[in-house]
């Protein structure tokens, strides 16, 4: 069970890595920005949580976290065809997807261990954990961020994260099955989210319509 | 005392969010993203000091500021036209301007209190606590923040917190009657500065005239 | 040796101050945003590394960095005429280059000595305390940051402070000397690119060609 949470932990941790570069090369960016963007949008949103939380960063106990991010940064940036490949982008956004589901899940209950800002904070520092590096790469990279289009892929992290918080107030004895149910759930709502190109309503939204 | 206090700190942490909500409105927004930006607006400012000053976040304590900025954007989303009617706009900006004031000079108390970086921090602090929020705010929303504009919003802070480091080095006793002072005195500029359009004039300012 | 250590940082503290209001004056900015953008600069580096390994931030304990990073910004405000000549702003970008040299062995060595996150986290915070100061600057100031130019401004940094790791693993009896060297490597390096103009190479960049 650890290993396989610690398994998806390094894929995800590649996979925001991948992305990151994907999202970037565009802009015409080199090597060392490219580390730097890949490694803070995959360690980005844990490293804010846990300065918000004031413990220690999560990556200072095991580097493999940095090491996974550079690695994966550098693979991206010398295999930019492959990994933009249709099927490889698409593995590559579930995968994405999954890890954003398991990282919100593990800070909440992070939080939740720390009895920190009941009942609300580990929703908050979910979703934090879960899109903060994008959005610390997308500030830094002059992109649009997530907040301001209509994508939905923090929505699902609120649903699952709130479930949880929900779920451990009425059955803590069930923490692992809860957690996983949560994390599944999440992925399920960002996996369809994905295939069927949902996007936020015009209801839900301000401003001028999309289409 | 306390309970004004408390009182204006609520209705500032809803007038900060509903704020950010009209300003971010525009540019085409989803209601997830409206919460995000309206709650980092209300309590990004403090949460910025409280991290530099390495204490535990002040609304981890009080979840009602939470709740309150999330009402308000909620608030503010479904009722748009409600709060962009001139003389409600009006009473947002001064009641913001109060909000403002107050939080720079509670930030500039509990830096005091903490003998944190004497005798310029709690002016620092004071001013990242009224204006942070709105910084990241307007970073997440890709907007011209105020540091590039010449509105006059954090000038008041820096006289009003100056002003109470100084009364605090010499009338501690009065510590009540000084924050009173300079939290009214940091208002009444930056009312003035409303309803007379005050801006920074040109022979402080670089680059472009605005004329 | 330790009063060389601080003047040198006192030096590059107001180079960065300096170099900042230079950078964003041609935007358009009042007296109050050139000084909170010189400070930010000139201590937001060290400021992110002291947040992320969660000690009192350095500048606490020694107002110093602050009030020099203030006349600087004003000195830059009021004497820019001065400080765009050409000879001065080529004697500025090489205090800043040292200076920049200084600080990240300078926050290596801190990063050792906590035994935090060995071996990645000092050359990853002596990146941080280099370049966030100017990242957090250009972001507010809406500017293109150093990520996105192919400005070789951190490679030296991560060249030098990983020699310093590498150095400290092996000869720890000699840290002044390592130290010292590291220190010089990365400045003659950051030099010869200031001088040269150098640039990095279209092999390790992505996206559309320079020339």
């Amino acid at each position: 069970m650890e290993s396989l949470n610690y398994s998806i932990s390094m894929a995800g941790t590649a996979a925001f890595a991948i992305t990151a570069v994907l999202a970037v090369a565009p802009r015409g960016i080199d090597l060392f920005g490219v580390c730097v963007l890949g490694i803070v949008t995959a360690i980005g949103g844990g490293t804010l949580r846990d300065v918000i939380l004031n413990v220690p960063v999560f990556w200072a106990a095991d580097m493999n976290y940095i090491w996974v991010a550079l690695a994966a940064s550098v693979a991206a940036f010398l295999a930019q065809s492959l990994f933009t490949r249709k099927e490889m982008f698409a593995l590559l956004l579930y995968i994405d997807g999954l890890a954003g589901a398991l990282f919100a899940i593990q800070a909440a209950d992070k939080v939740l261990a720390l009895q920190f800002g009941l009942p609300l904070a580990p929703i908050l520092l979910a979703i934090i954990t879960a899109i903060g590096g994008g959005l610390i790469r997308d500030v830094l990279a002059g992109r649009q961020n997530l907040l301001m289009s209509r994508e939905i892929y923090a929505v699902p992290v609120l649903f699952g994260s709130t479930l949880f918080v929900v779920a451990m107030a009425y059955i803590p004895q069930h923490r692992s099955l809860a957690g996983i149910s949560c994390v599944l759930a999440i992925f399920a709502f960002r996996a369809a989210a994905i295939h069927w190109h949902w996007c936020i309503p015009d209801c839900l939204s301000t401003g001028p319509k999309t289409d």
